[in-house]
């Protein structure tokens, strides 16, 4: 990639998204400076997302760029952190369709800033790949030492996710039937939620002093789970009837299909007031799933009072 | 890459790295929590390399990941901030020689982040790709509001460079030339400038209130002083004559090779005194090779006297 071409791509799609932030010093310097806010730590995320492995090649560009910001800022709801600011590394594949792409991608890219209050504020282009290969690092801010993690769930502390689990692979199932029989995709709904994740960043402030654990639904509902039973040294047992799905899915299915960046926490049973008032303020189903018990793994207790350890926890890209 | 797989690189190969950081949390959580000390600024930056664009698919390793994190912390030299902290992306390509690369790979970029005390503390790695598609995000601190930059040179502001510039383009041309004749390289001095560079921190930051601007050689010598000049609103002339460089090269193509990690930078001729004090502190040469001049863009003096425009500022990767 020419440097003069780079920078003229910076100057022309990325430098307005950086305008929100005077730390970025328009995308012109070595590097960007932030002043955090006295009492605060900083929260630091990164997730890479490349063409063909974690979005297919007719995803409309813009919903990339909105994705490729909501996936971290989703890491950072689930560290109860407030979004700051992010950097972005962009990869460019060899070709001539390129520049409609990037307009396409900062777009989304830079509502998705707006929506979610992070500003651009700095990144790097390298071109000459096969593919489109993105990099964000997001930061976020917390009160000090409040942050959540997924260590910290204790025996007996009830198991909760946010909102509902599997739609956003049933979209993704969609869209790839959607290209093998050339036609239109006929559940939006669901697509949406597999292109344009909304991260849970209000439920993930308000969690802390609540939750004892919380990581996000990213790799599937039980595989998530089961980060946080391993981090805390415990077992996880999840009810299948208990789990909120699509009705066009299995639960089980639901609860392994992955990309749904909804929040899985735990919370000792005398939170659940607590619980109640806050799923009421953000209008938002917050649902009882499960337990933390003795023991390590997930284990799953089916809708007809069978336990078994599934075989499979998530979904798996590539 | 498997899940599981990715779980056990990191565990295996970049866990160790992350011990010098508590808020790392042993890379097991969805996000690093860092405690910027109060009355600081936080600087920002983030580079990409990729192979056979960005290094040479036959470089050690171990090379490749010192110089991902000397080429940002380099940036953070030229704002004059002290590292703190990194988070590596790493793109994998498919191929069976894979797991060696990364304990290579982390291997080097390990030592490099104890030998500049920038402490590994997160990331994300992907799979699949067809190259090595390396990005990392570094940290620094610099008390507040004393972050150098690329604007604020003024008008007769005298133009240094640190070290020599140009070996590092003649190590590339050594590598380069061993492959093509499957010979060892002999000169194991400028290889080592191009593979490992030494980013300019202790000089960065003893800039804090001498220097007006700053930036890093990374473009070439002409290349980065007209960053200074356009951030300035001025134009640079360098004098032929006044730059250390290789007697291997010619002074144009010293100062035009690139990937020096050296800091070009200004101050008022009444800071003189300073920086040959600084000089000697550091025990690295300091040289004044122009000045900031009216009009815009890069002027050249030659050794013969004669003051022309290059065509060329600086080395084009890819």
């Amino acid at each position: 990639l020419a440097r003069t071409k780079e920078f003229d791509l910076i100057a022309r799609y990325f430098a307005p998204l950086a305008r929100q932030s005077s730390g970025a010093r328009g995308l012109l310097d070595d590097a960007a400076v932030l002043t955090p806010p006295a009492g605060y730590d900083l929260v630091i995320t990164k997730d890479m997302m490349a063409e063909n492995i974690h979005f297919l090649s007719n995803d409309p560009p813009e919903t990339i760029g909105h994705k490729l910001l909501a996936v971290n800022l989703s890491d950072l709801a689930a560290m109860g952190a407030a979004p700051f600011g992010s950097v972005l590394g962009l990869g460019i594949p060899r070709g001539d369709t390129t520049e409609n792409w990037i307009a396409e991608f900062a777009r989304g890219l830079g509502e998705a800033a707006l929506q979610f209050n992070c500003p651009l504020v700095g990144g790097d282009t390298i071109g000459g790949l096969e593919r489109w290969t993105l990099s964000l690092t997001a930061f976020g801010i917390v009160p000090k030492g409040a942050a959540l993690g997924r260590a910290g769930a204790k025996l007996g502390d009830l198991v909760c996710v946010s909102g509902t689990v599997g739609q956003a692979g049933l979209g993704l199932a969609e869209l790839k039937l959607a290209v093998l029989q050339k036609n239109d995709v006929s559940n939006a709904v669901w697509v949406k939620r597999y292109q344009q994740p909304i991260p849970r960043l209000a439920l993930g402030q308000a969690l802390r002093g609540i939750a004892s654990a919380c990581t996000d639904v990213s790799d599937g509902l039980l595989a998530d789970a089961g980060h946080i039973a391993s981090a805390s040294g415990l077992g996880v047992e999840i009810e299948m009837a208990l789990v909120p799905h699509d009705p066009a899915q299995t639960p089980i299915d639901a609860a392994t299909s992955g990309d749904d960046y909804e929040l899985v926490f735990t919370l000792p049973p005398s939170k659940m007031d607590a619980l109640l008032t806050l799923s009421k303020d953000l209008g938002l189903m917050l649902t009882v799933i499960g337990r933390m018990i003795d023991g390590q793994g997930v284990q799953v207790k089916d809708v007809d009072g069978t336990v078994f350890t599934p075989e499979r926890l998530g979904f798996q890209h590539g």
